[in-house]
């Protein structure tokens, strides 16, 4: 078999799964875009089996600690297993969940959400989607779905050369449909939706900070669907304003209001400066934003953003008043954002105390040797009393 | 009013409450130790009143952001404003936590700790030290106590120069008697006990752990008064095993699971060599040791024992098994933790999920303006099946 051997002190020495272009000593036996092949340290010793693909930065991503084929059976074991790790966990709804989830179900590029008898299926990268048809073999047979959707339209594709694609690939397209999370009601279109599916990594999230909701006003910045916005209008909050400068995020939202039978004062607006001009107070501010940065490069310019939302969220919290942010970029530790919180609130000259930390859904496994798979990271505070 | 004046750049300007000696430009208008003193930036700005001890590393600790006297009407504010904290915090038991916790309710060196109608207070910096007979009496006015027990047997008296001792400075002693949390029931002895009351901070990790016991084998490893231990057994874990050095700990453990009616097996022996010998498998593994440094200088031997305890940990880990590792230094941060776990996985040849982050309960609050307030860490991890 084709393969690489890896250079000295790269990191699938320390637990992850990946060689970069810049950790490979050698490549032998002249490797395909797309084949599976073998790992080697410096030293000839087998490090398992993984995908190739020269074009991508990321050349190879192991599959497996043995040798390994990508046949069928391979793919039904690990389905199973990811199935498993999502039956296990309590704030899993088995139902509405991401039932798999690339390297951290050691499938590498596929990606499978679920809404009841539907799924999204996504293949980014080379090697899995040149295999995409045994992969739904496989999901058909151990998850029978009605429906299933290859969904490419990731930004990733383009670095793995794949050609961006929403096919119906198993089953009939069910329009769009209804599906329900902690009680609140969604609409989601999967095949030709604007906006596909929900944000599965936070609707425990949506629960944790709607428990702290009832009675209070509710702000809900970057709202998206709507989720945290919902969630609290449904758990009692006095008043619920929500804001997304994209119109159909406002459009979804105003259609799920009317479904949970609530009411949501949706405003299409950029955040930034509704924040900047906003007069009004509030108990509960959440901020949820895209992630500001992808890369290290802009991740300066990102902390600041997340510096001006922070310090204008605080200007208009009441007292005792809470504040939910949120960060999605795997760039912007835990630490960082914590000090850029900090940093915001002494400039506000307020004192703030954590009380709660937030991490991405158990059906989007974390698996510390790869610290890539962790990227969603949350804070809830509590304005103290004036000291 | 005598005072200091801050240096530029010192930790104070950054959201935190305290002056180190390296932080003062000047001091004026001759303080005594155990003073009320004002605090001035280097532009003769006032950043608030502070309590001083010259003796000590950190020679001022604010209290207020404004001009504060130290009289009987702060003191009730300020612990009225720390009970209204934990009547809000959904997790806190009001009649078994700590109520008042020093710098996280402005309130530097005073400790109060509840458990029932009995109080624990600690008076660990000589200004609040001096005070201490007005916070008896507004502790008194606000909570009703039937007992309060000053026990100053910290290791940090010494830096302030106050002599430790063990009072009992209002009501009765109520002898040994039983407290329940989460359902199990610990004998606590505030006044006469070699292990004076619980580990309070611990509270909610012990019903978050005992939620994943049901059927497990278990072994709760450094296990105090059996905290872990109790819960899981109560909770239906197939067979529990506590290991602690200390003998009263032991014994401890043994009472407490005769008072709940559940078995376990308690073994006096040092928890590196228990680790080392085991010949057993388990289930569910918890590792809750006692800081392994209180110092920045000592962290890399630390970090080795952690290293150490890991690793062996992850060797008697049944499959699907699960590890719950708990750090109370707050020199060791998040991500070091986080870090070393991961390389035992890699020595052990194993792959983790992170399922739990853990921190201390809500009791224990957390400013992140001033780091130290944030300690106990803790992950929850299931053993991934090998790939």
């Amino acid at each position: 078999m084709a393969g690489i051997i890896v250079k000295p002190r790269a990191r699938i020495f320390h637990g992850h799964d990946w060689v970069y272009a810049s950790e490979i000593q050698k490549t032998f036996g002249n490797p395909e875009p797309g084949d599976v092949i073998s790992l080697k340290d410096f030293r000839d010793r087998p490090l398992g089996t993984a995908i190739y693909n020269p074009d991508s930065q990321i050349v190879a991503r192991r599959i497996s600690r043995r040798k390994q084929k990508l046949e069928i059976e391979f793919f039904e074991r690990r389905i199973q297993q990811a199935i498993d790790v999502r039956e296990r966990a309590e704030s899993v709804d088995i139902n509405l969940c991401r039932m798999v989830w690339s390297e951290s179900d050691a499938l590498p590029g596929v990606i499978l959400d679920r809404y009841g008898d539907h799924f999204v299926l996504q293949t980014l990268t080379l090697a899995m989607h040149q295999r995409k048809d045994i992969i739904i073999e496989a999901i058909i047979k151990l998850l029978e779905p009605k429906t299933i959707i290859l969904r490419n339209d990731s930004p990733m594709l383009k670095a793995e050369g794949i050609e961006p694609e929403i096919t119906l690939v198993h089953g009939e397209n069910p329009g769009p449909f209804t599906v329900e999370a902690n009680g609140v009601i969604f609409e989601v279109d999967l095949l030709d939706g604007q906006k596909t599916g929900l944000y599965l990594d936070q609707l425990e999230a949506h629960a944790a900070i709607a428990n702290m909701a009832k009675g209070k006003r509710v702000l809900d910045v970057f709202c998206n669907q709507g989720g945290f916005a919902l969630a609290c209008a449904k758990a009692g909050a006095e008043s619920v304003t929500a804001v997304d400068s994209s119109e159909s995020a406002i459009a979804a939202t105003l259609r799920n209001a009317e479904l949970n039978g609530v009411e949501i004062n949706a405003i299409k607006h950029n955040a930034f400066d509704f924040l900047k001009h906003c007069e009004d107070e509030y108990d509960l501010i959440i901020l949820d934003p895209p992630s500001f940065t992808r890369n290290k490069k802009t991740l300066k310019d990102a902390m600041r953003g997340y510096k001006e939302i922070h310090l204008r969220g605080l200007k208009i919290l009441a007292r005792n008043g809470i504040l939910s942010t949120f960060c999605c970029s795997h760039h912007a530790t835990r630490e960082l954002f914590l000090e850029n919180v900090v940093s915001a609130s002494v400039d506000a000259k307020c004192t703030l105390r954590l009380i709660q930390n937030h991490s991405q859904r158990l059906d989007h496994p974390i698996l510390p040797g790869i610290p890539e798979t962790e990227y969603l990271k949350g804070f809830t505070f509590e304005l103290a009393p004036s000291r």
